[in-house]
């Protein structure tokens, strides 16, 4: 696993912070499709930075001492939730966990209220997950504590598209020009859509592979001709998958079965299974990704989801750098100002 | 919001911890029945050099480096855990939740047991919610653990208590002579028992609005005439408003109407909701108070709940300078002595 | 209580880590079958060291600071879990704690999955409950991350069979020659499987008294003779207890008696309940054990759990410094090797 080597690493800032920090201009983290490419830019350098303290003996750097971030999860979630609340403490933030969908801080209360509880508790960045799309754009225009869009609904998770960026230019050099493959569930996957506002923005090319059932309203045509640039569509993952730089399989929710978007699981193995063979028509040292958890044997084969080109563990380990600098930016930047 | 500016705010202590903390004689924090004057003034001083702490960029002190605080559950609640656990963390205290409703740690093991195991694991305070009447002092009668409690049945709440003090003190400027008013259930209601305590110790005059039904026992005759000193009874909303220096509408439980205590929730909001009508005939600046979570439109106006005399969001965050400074006098001012 | 007075304890270790820390072989903590006598004095010796922390005015130090230890468990646990946490945190590691059983990180997931997903986020040492035998054997066969068992089903419980050996020791000086009688369901004792091995490496002899439904199976043939040296079986309370130097009932499980194994519980109480009666027989200074949560009058009368040759209370903070020094070893010993 993890046998490809980074080809190019960006050096690591030696001054910290770097001086550019200036151009960031985000007091929330809702979706990349606000971000330019110079902000983009400057969160991956920084996250060097912070993946090289992950790799100290002491992983930790008192940057967000005296800090509350306070994590409001109205979905449950483990692995993301850990992520943001390491991540801040890799920082030295102090750290609570809300698990709205358990707690009573729901109960007769509007998320709106809450969050301006939050705010009055002293919290200096909210994390917040939703079932519903928009509701940190909402939450947003009502309260002025930094929040980060850990996943709205079907709409956006921008930490987690960072991240991929931010895996791929680590091992493949560079994003501009590289050819992208999404495979399966595109239209519920905030992954996927936050990574086309991503990966376009940074000048790769994105092919959506997915049946007609799995594709967001309206991006296509009946011919399957997407009308935005650098995005295409291609239903047949042998063709899609040709030459391809990175190639993401999508976590397929197994429900949707139930809703008729799919027809038998059987045959969405059958046509969009991630294996070795199709893996073969990608460049050589394409990288196989994935968001996580995986659903071994459905949309990924388990030996593609742990083979020689697969990076999923290392996206894992990348989130918490890619969280760290968020928190750095969004918090810890903003400290610098005032 | 929050127009109303402090008025009049004790200079913070130049030397910390002030030197009257040898008058501070409480191992627990059981209610504020038991709070002399001096306490209370003690108690408010140290929060207002907590408050500056909150205000800092750092708003963090090593004070309880090395302390262990235990919050104690039974009844679930995010709001007071999440001020109590945050207050913990600014003063570098490390702090476990456990929330006993949902946790093994009551299974066949009594109350007096499960204290003693948290002693065992090094507990320097026991922050405690419960949902029976009492269950803190059984507790403090048995286990040598400090003890603060965080509501206990309809009982009391002193640290609510305390952060409403602090609030209109910074306010008002004063806290004797004032007049406060509390509006609705005071029979449930252990934020307005400890708050009776806690105003008429400090000279202030308390004045009770409700229907009888909502009334504790006993409290006044069939003539509404109470029989404590600087405390009355007026069931009249329009009438006990006059004049009120402090405003207090409590939470409605929704449930109390269905066990036959309220005629209609339509009934109740026209007796007794504060409303901007009935706020007019307060003072002009008066203070508008409310324990948290808000019901909106029950028993207060959305527009006086946001209104420019409403303190509510401000009292979310005097919460955490008083559990800071309650912890101090219980676990830190200790340390001091030994 | 507690009035029994440590009779000898290891000085503290002036030089600190001491120098025999080259001697420690463990990568993870499964069980104590594969531990020399040499480990566990090292692990006593240490666990000294760590007690002295514990009395300290400021009960921690930076050992494993920028350290990550996740609990993981699969079982609902508040005292073990609470345990491991304030442990972690008195030597300054950050830590998380995940319920699995609550939580989506075991949901279409594998075990060895979740653990990479840990590794991945930083973890330098996972903590884990399961409730399958074996799991964390599974698991460190996968996964490079040091792992502690914290109680796999029937199996092993190490860090309770540790502390137990180690509060022995600071009371009654040693650990050779005496005799321990365990009482009650060891067939389902996790507790009573670690501490036979330990005992019996450390030299100790363990008598088991028990019905035969709840001896483990082929521990003994039909005449109780067990083929084991240093274990021998005794069902008769009144002769196994006589001349012992610690005596330890085990947790009855009350649903047992629904699953055929037990007679009436008024039956068990009266052949198996540790009373003062039955105390009497042992030495005079000999020591009453549970691991606890107690069932006051079932497997021991309250007199007796909270009698003056108690060290219940004792274990607990006994288990703290047990697991300060487990992470120490595992954590903090390998970090200055490498």
């Amino acid at each position: 696993m993890k046998t490809i080597e980074p080809k190019s690493v960006t050096p690591i800032a030696e001054t910290f912070p770097p001086p550019s920090i200036s151009s960031w201009n985000h007091h929330h983290v809702l979706d990349l499709d606000d971000f330019t490419r110079e902000e983009i830019e400057l969160t991956l350098e920084i996250t060097d930075a912070m993946s090289e303290i992950l790799t100290r003996e002491v992983k930790k750097v008192p940057t967000l001492r005296g800090k509350t971030i306070i994590n409001l999860f109205y979905e449950p979630s483990t692995r993301t939730r850990s992520s943001f609340d390491l991540a801040a403490k890799n920082l030295s933030a102090d750290t609570i966990s809300l698990d709205a969908s358990r707690s009573s801080i729901a109960k007769g209360e509007s998320l709106i209220d809450s969050l301006r509880t939050l705010r009055a508790l002293g919290a200096d960045v909210v994390v917040m997950r939703h079932s519903q799309s928009g509701a940190p754009y909402l939450a947003a225009q009502h309260v002025n504590t930094s929040i980060i869009n850990a996943g709205d609904g079907w709409h956006a998770h921008p930490s987690q598209a960072l991240l991929d960026l931010y895996t791929i230019r680590r091992h493949l050099g560079k994003l501009a020009d590289l050819k992208v493959v999404l495979i399966g569930d595109i239209k519920h996957s905030r992954v996927a859509h936050s990574n086309i506002w991503g990966m376009t923005t940074m000048g790769a090319k994105v092919t959506l592979c997915a049946p007609q059932t799995l594709l967001p309203y309206g991006l296509a045509d009946f011919t399957n001709q997407c009308h935005i640039p650098n995005i295409s569509i291609e239903p047949r993952i042998e063709v899609a998958i040709k030459e391809a730089d990175v190639v993401m399989p999508l976590r397929l929710q197994l429900e949707r079965q139930q809703s008729g978007l799919l027809p038998t699981l059987r045959e969405y193995i059958h046509l969009y299974q991630l294996n070795e063979k199709r893996l073969s028509l990608a460049k050589p040292n394409a990288l196989v990704m994935h968001p996580g958890p995986v659903n071994e044997g459905i949309e990924i084969s388990l030996e593609v989801a742990h083979g020689a080109q697969s990076v999923i563990e290392e996206q894992v380990t990348n989130g918490i750098a890619i969280r760290m600098a968020l928190f750095y930016l969004v918090a810890g930047g903003k400290s610098n100002e005032t």
